[in-house]
């Protein structure tokens, strides 16, 4: 199997490009996160946004617990070859931990201090329930 | 002068995060590069985008050579605190130093191979021409 389009990507020095994922109707930016290689070539194989968590050193498949999967529907990537865009279709159109849309739910107001602007549309208590 | 909205952000080991541009009409995600918190600083101050060059290692006018000035419409940060994103209004309609809108002109294909989708609406020759 030919992963020349892989090694194409200027990985930084821990192996890692920042992936975006952005709403494939709206064009809303709906949350950032980290991929190494393997992360991006699953991410396009299982056709869903599967990430690289630097706090859990692991794989994570986006939606594996709240549910809130992202469906791939395109990938693109930048002019400097450091930089992946998801175009996604967000189940439950709630990307963030918080419970909110995006993760970009806070504004600068007054160029002074930052102002949560977006509902929580679902407790995060209530996503991320362990099953008994 | 207060800047608890800057001490907020979670820079990495490098003092920088990634900011992402994106056009406060079309919705499409123009650029991702570097801040760190003089340029944000300095983005707010003077409400277009400045960026630290990671390879120049200065400073980086988004527009100064070019005159593809971005103009800060709003900014958003992420529920990790380490993610800028910027509304921009993308002057000249280009954003990428290939002379495309945005920098994300690349899609894969087949899952394989990267495609250059977008259209070259300025020669960079003709962009970045030095003035004698």
């Amino acid at each position: 199997m030919s992963v020349e389009w892989l090694d194409q990507i200027k990985w930084d020095d821990k192996g890692l490009v920042p992936a975006i994922a952005q709403d494939h109707q709206t064009g809303r930016v709906l949350m950032v996160a980290w991929m190494n290689a393997e992360a991006l070539r699953l991410t396009v194989e299982e056709e869903r946004a599967i990430y690289w968590s630097r706090s859990r050193n692991r794989l994570w498949r986006k939606g594996e617990e709240s549910g809130h999967v992202q469906k791939l529907h395109e990938l693109r990537l930048d002019c400097d070859a450091d930089v992946i865009l998801l175009s996604v279709e967000q189940l439950g159109a709630i990307a963030c931990h918080t419970g909110r849309e995006s993760c970009f739910y806070r504004v600068l107001r007054n160029g002074s201090e930052w102002e949560t602007v977006d509902d929580v549309r679902r407790d995060p208590d209530e996503i991320y329930t362990k099953k008994a």
